[in-house]
């Protein structure tokens, strides 16, 4: 194998592939980045248990300037590989693979031999052999991500709840998350409906990464689906991800359909209060806040103490506040997350009792987009 | 004590105080900032077993918009309280002592009542009354600081080489800095001859953050030294550093004056040379990088490898060579910091024998600034 390469190109599908490589790993081979150089094209892989990324760049690519003397393939340790191929002087680098697979990297005065693997006993990736494709808006998918994936579960005793839940009924997707003590739910619409064989669970970690590839320039992404992972293709790149097994909680049950005080308010005034209230709450031991609301003044107070350092309280800027008066405590965390998800909009927070979940959702649009917060007893 | 002041002042000061503020501290009154307010002006302190930090604020601060309502003093946890401060949502705050030293922290629609300490239980800090006060131009003494600070030792076993020598004679005022394997040494000259008692050993951690403090807008500092303390002033701000005691070893006859060998090159073209060097000699047991110097045919090539890795291999830009032939080993993080401290500059390397400590020093000002490394014996 001996191959050209514009090093910028060549930099910037190499960080797309190393997000599936992991440094630390049981299986020596799976901390390799796997290069094959085909008649005309490169293909770079990485895997991991969770993910596997696969990338192609042609030599029809103008900007790779790339020239292909012979074919072949090689496995090098990744991390090692990615910083010299950073730090390397020119603008161009020679890539070739000798014998024992031994592989020289050449650019201006700088010459690297190091010791490659043999390319056959890289993994080999899954087969997604189906029939239906869902084409998704890149941009629209990773806000659904982003949105979802605060609520997902970093414990490994639920295994199911570290995963983001995905269902579709004709032309609607919705993505749930929820770690038990706090749900969130996205739903999105498709061009057109689609009949998907079963609901899915994917891994959130594995969509964290994919979301973060997601830039400005790539437009849309399909997703294909087999018995155990799940494909999504876009922009020469191919990203498995498997899919956890097992029966997702039903959770539109938890949704309370009524409400005895509902309050509107900007999402970042109450953001503020929050991150304040919770500097007192995060040195006491229980890391709760307390909301106070009195209807009849339209007044919502947020406070927050720890007997070793002292208490904070203040009055929220709210727009209207209906309904009866509720004292109720919660996690400052969880609201923080849900309301730096929703990003600078009017919001409607709905309450059934002290003890009961409640919701926020944006007063636009208030049926796609659902948090839910699970309150804390104190008495 | 009550005041009200412009938020984003404080936290200017605030900040700069905290650098003298440990949160691991086995006494707790450390971890707190002593708040001062007197009729015209605010002190804030800070203190740690090396450093103190005193700093003022005058009712005159036009920006600061003091107001002082009445006096007294109170100690505050420090990283606590600057959260607080930082967090506040108003652009002034009002900030009141009561029985007990309960502290109320008042901006916008938001009130803090926070725990204090007596302030007559924090420390006092050390008295320096010299004869002497040496000025010097703020942003030399901090290039000063930062070209020495490299070779200072981390090491306690000798706790003197954890400090920067200073040495006055007539109107130069020079630093050294060694950790047995490297030296770095920086004469400036001062606008005046001025008798310093003895030499002092000032701490490189003190220095550091004293650098940092230095910024574009502090024009010039002055330097008092008494017993066991040196005092920085500027911008009404007082810096405190403990000296270190005992006596410095004699570094002036480890630099050698003759050599064999001289290389002279740019020290980016060099110092990226070295850092694809090191990415092999950090890989391997031995972070051992070489220089092999063809003075006949003006070739300097840089070779670093790792057996189970690789290796690498590259010519040097170089400006000119003279002298013989040479094959020197070294540890490349050792010439990396080196040559960052010289920045964009043409530099002279001087080698004497492979076992023998070579210099670089820069192609102007050779008097002024030199670094030395002990090279690493590999056969």
């Amino acid at each position: 194998m001996k191959f050209t390469i514009a090093r910028n190109t060549f930099i910037k599908k190499l960080n797309a592939v190393q997000r599936a490589i992991s440094s630390k790993t049981t299986i020596p081979i799976l901390t390799g980045l796997k290069i094959e150089a085909e008649e005309d094209r490169l293909i770079l892989t990485g895997s991991n248990t969770d993910i596997s990324i696969e990338t192609t760049i042609s030599t029809n690519d103008e900007e790779a300037h790339l020239n292909i003397e012979s074919t072949g393939a090689v496995v090098l340790t990744a991390r090692f590989f990615g910083d010299i191929v950073k730090k390397l002087p020119d603008n161009t680098m020679l890539l070739e693979v000798k014998d024992g697979f031994q592989t020289t990297i050449t650019s201006g005065a700088s010459e690297f031999k190091i010791n490659g693997l043999d390319a056959n006993n890289f993994p080999h990736l899954p087969e997604v052999d189906s029939q239906t494709t869902i084409t998704l808006k890149a941009d629209v998918f990773s806000e659904m991500i982003n949105e979802t994936v605060i609520a997902v579960s970093n414990q490994e005793s639920r295994p199911i709840l570290t995963g983001i839940h995905f269902t579709i009924e004709g032309n609607k997707l919705s993505a749930v998350a929820t770690d038990s003590h706090r749900l969130s739910q996205r739903v999105i619409n498709l061009p057109e409906p689609i009949k998907m064989p079963e609901d899915i669970i994917i891994p959130g970690k594995s969509l964290l990464e994919l979301s973060r590839m997601l830039d400005d320039e790539i437009d849309t992404i399909t997703l294909q689906i087999s018995e155990n992972q799940a494909l999504f293709t876009f922009d020469e790149t191919l990203f498995y991800s498997r899919l956890l097994e097992g029966l997702y909680p039903d959770t539109s049950r938890l949704i309370p359909k009524e409400s005895s005080t509902e309050m509107e308010f900007e999402a970042p005034e109450l953001l503020a209060s929050i991150e304040r209230a919770s500097l007192l709450s995060h040195a006491g031991r229980n890391n709760v806040v307390k909301l106070t609301i009195n209807a009849a003044n339209k007044q919502a107070i947020i406070s927050g103490d720890s007997p070793e350092v002292g208490n904070v309280e203040e009055e929220v800027v709210t727009k209207d506040i209906v309904g009866e008066d509720l004292e109720i405590s919660f996690n400052p965390d969880y609201l923080k997350d849900a309301l730096r998800s929703f990003g600078h909009t009017s919001i409607k927070m709905a309450f059934t009792s002290a003890l009961r979940p409640f919701t926020l959702v944006p007063t636009e649009d208030q049926e796609n987009f659902i948090q839910l917060i699970t309150p804390v007893r104190t008495f």
